[in-house]
């Protein structure tokens, strides 16, 4: 092992000593400002610094600042849609241990475009956080961008002391976000849209309702059985058993409704075919969801298809009558899941084909590489399999199901229920309870909590009426 | 760029950091003794350093190297069959500039397991050698190891000076090579199985023939086109144009023999199924294979499968006398090939159903995280199509056919001829001339060349009767 680290560590060392030297001809060359803390200079996104440094190296200072003037510029309301390969990231939203986040990814290539000031004033939402290694087909974001537009419109605001003469001019075509972002953007992070979008209208709390997909291979799974199980799903029911409860951000009802939910072949197969290589779908919409509640919805049907556990399984635990308290599962792992839709009313797309076709032609690169390893590694199953071997078959997607002795869910210990998390809260002041009309008790954010300003108040029994799902800040999967 | 690099600098120094405390400590531990050159003399190869070590770290000297007596016990002349997954090294044989090979990793290998002394002592002969990035499902090696069989046997030579009750004594079973070294090596290497051999015998000099294959998607290719065009390359025919020449290492001849040569779909699909995300295989069948003779015969086949070419391409180039130089084209792309088979006779391959089937699971863990990326990309790809994307649907195996105007083969300029380049190390002395009979003239390795007291002598002309096909020590891909 030690021998493997050494060996790592000259790669690394190679690879360090070479960025080393990269970074310092890039900035010696002068072109790029990066390094300072202020939004580049450069108009044209496109140019790339030049190598041939003869006359660069010597004595040129970078050029000095000229600050950007965002008030001299319209600002428009925006939807944009975005899809991004989670794999390589720690999630979607901004972390305080990590750089690595779409979100910083994203905050980069809106400042260097210039299309935003800064964070803090660009009127951001989001529809979801997507969790480290989860990917997004379709999250999408409202935000306040810079304008061309000086004739106004909708979402758009104009600068007040604008020139009547330029108001008047006939304006051109809108800044081509979706074309610019992508050129700055990581290649496994794409805009593939945008939209308009009424002053006040917001990725989050407009939004109608989202689909995630999970992608898995049938292998010794009994996909039927699944399938029947996930309709279980469907309706509206308390999910406290099925999420990782988020009680200390404010969480505190967990009924949620979810429209539909399937498995499904990717492929429409023949009835008949029984491949442990073909690979299926889980698809689920609903309305809002809790914190790895996908996962963890998918993580039972994994069991129930090993048929380690029953479907009903899934009744009892939405039952939280019967069972107040989660048992300890581990939930599915994190890379086949795609936040594959978000709904929205009263938005328009703006696509542009060639953009969208330029992404396409990368996607086909990567599933090029991507499925033909994949094919490599099947001829040697294949080969191995023919030569006698025999696969244990076990599912590699849960952690758990494969030890020899398999304790059924319904046997394990329990995490902590609800009523003891808020307890725990309210003693540390996040948290207070207060009296309701009629002996009720209902339960809000404490002073000491950061959110304090903004806590929905939830009454805490079950026998009262369940309240608007709120869009919870932290909820996706 | 410079911001992506800053960032990943942080990164490594970051992980550097980690590495340089995790090796500390075990090295502090003391029972990893790796930083020495000595090998270990922990006879338990399964022994996980411990990490509790309060009382290792005041003082502990490392202990003191007791030198393994080799000569003490038998050896066993063996063939080993490897499958690697090359997509992570640097190739399969050891390189001066890299120590990031599987040929290293093997070594560190059977120098641990104490199977082996030294590598110069080991009488190692490989079938092939496989380029960066190439991966294999038998590669063959043969070697001499440690054995236990003092009774002797097939291969086996038994020390000299051994007590006679020792040698009467039963023998118990061999050592357990493929679990052994399974247990240290890497995770996409693995040793399948292990055979006696005869004294003498050569995974190089008695390799029958070689299976190779190249998985690609059909894209908008015609495969029928590339299947009938690939039926071209059966038989013997020169290959100087199919291949990187390599000349200065004593390759002076190009003739080889192809057995059988096809495209077919990886699965038996409809006759009719024309979908561009069908995968195929180019497999091939030789006696022997020049440098990078597969993948610049799988250029030509994907450019003819492109209709940038057609197949008489093939005949034309295997034409030397009219075609003597190599028109300048890339070969294909390394990750889809795989050196699926080393052909032998007189082996008896000894397979261990338990390492086989634990050898399979760890590929079908690989391979469902392999396939459900590429399914997540297929979605995608998927989404955008019914959103209006187009695709180039450019092959992006080869390098240059996305060109817009694409320039045909036959019109490229060409590359040196097999005689310019003779001449060119004629002239340095790597490689001689001689007079022969009959005034025909032969070429062999000069004195001033490395490999001078075992230079193949082999007439330049093409009109003397070819030469039993060497069996090149570059000539593999």
């Amino acid at each position: 092992m030690s021998k493997a680290l050494t060996r790592r560590i000259k790669e690394l060392e190679e690879e360090w000593g070479k960025l080393r030297s990269e970074l310092k001809e890039r900035s010696q060359a002068g072109e790029d400002s990066e390094l300072t803390s202020n939004p580049s200079t450069h108009e044209n996104t496109d140019s790339k610094p030049d190598v041939n440094t003869s006359s660069c190296k010597k004595g040129k200072k970078v050029a000095k600042e000229r600050p950007f003037d965002f008030s001299a510029h319209p600002r428009r309301h925006v939807a944009l849609r975005l899809a991004y390969l989670g794999w390589s990231y720690q999630g979607f939203a901004v972390q305080d241990n990590t750089d690595n986040t779409v979100e910083a990814r994203l905050f980069e290539a809106l400042l260097k475009t210039r299309l935003i000031q800064d964070r803090q004033s660009s009127n951001y939402h989001r529809c979801g956080r997507t969790d480290k290694g989860v990917s997004a087909f379709s999250q999408v974001i409202t935000i306040d961008l810079r304008s061309t537009q000086f004739c106004g419109g909708l979402g758009i605001s104009v600068p007040e002391h604008v020139d009547v003469s330029i108001k008047n001019k006939a304006t051109g075509s809108e800044v081509p976000y979706v074309k610019m972002l992508n050129r700055v953007l990581p290649q496994d992070i794409r805009i593939l849209d945008w939209s308009p979008a009424a002053e006040g209208f917001s990725a989050r709390f407009d939004c109608k309702s989202r689909t995630y997909r999970y992608y898995f291979p049938r292998g010794s799974l009994d996909v039927t059985l699944m399938a029947e199980a996930a309709k279980r799903y469907e309706g509206t029911h308390d999910f406290r058993n099925l999420c990782k409860m988020d009680v200390g951000n404010g969480v505190l009802q967990f009924e949620r409704t979810i429209l539909s939910a399937s498995v499904k072949p990717v492929q429409p197969q023949d009835i008949s075919s029984t491949g442990p290589y073909d690979v299926f779908i889980f698809e689920i919409k609903g309305l809002a969801f809790l914190y790895h509640q996908v996962r963890c919805m998918m993580a039972l049907l994994l069991l129930i298809g090993q048929k380690l556990e029953d479907p009903e399984l899934i009744d009892k635990l939405m039952d939280v009558q019967s069972n107040p308290r989660k048992p300890q599962y581990s939930m599915a792992v994190d890379y086949p899941l795609v936040l594959h839709d978000c709904h929205f009313q009263g938005l328009a797309w703006e696509q542009d084909i060639e953009e969208v076709s330029h992404v396409l032609s990368e996607l086909q690169q990567h599933w090029t590489q991507s499925t033909v390893r994949s094919h490599v590694l099947h001829g040697m199953i294949q080969g191995l399999g023919a030569a006698g071997g025999v696969s244990s078959n076990a599912c590699c997607l849960v952690e758990g199901s494969k030890q020899r002795n398999y304790r059924p869910l319904l046997e394990r210990p329990c995490c902590e229920s609800l009523e003891s998390r808020i307890n725990h809260f309210v003693k540390r002041g996040r948290l207070e309870r207060e009296e309701g009309e009629n002996g009720g008790e209902t339960v809000h954010r404490g002073k000491k909590s950061k959110h304090s300003h903004s806590s929905p108040s939830l009454p805490v029994s079950s026998e009262m009426s369940s309240p608007k799902q709120s869009t919870d800040e932290k909820a996706e999967d």
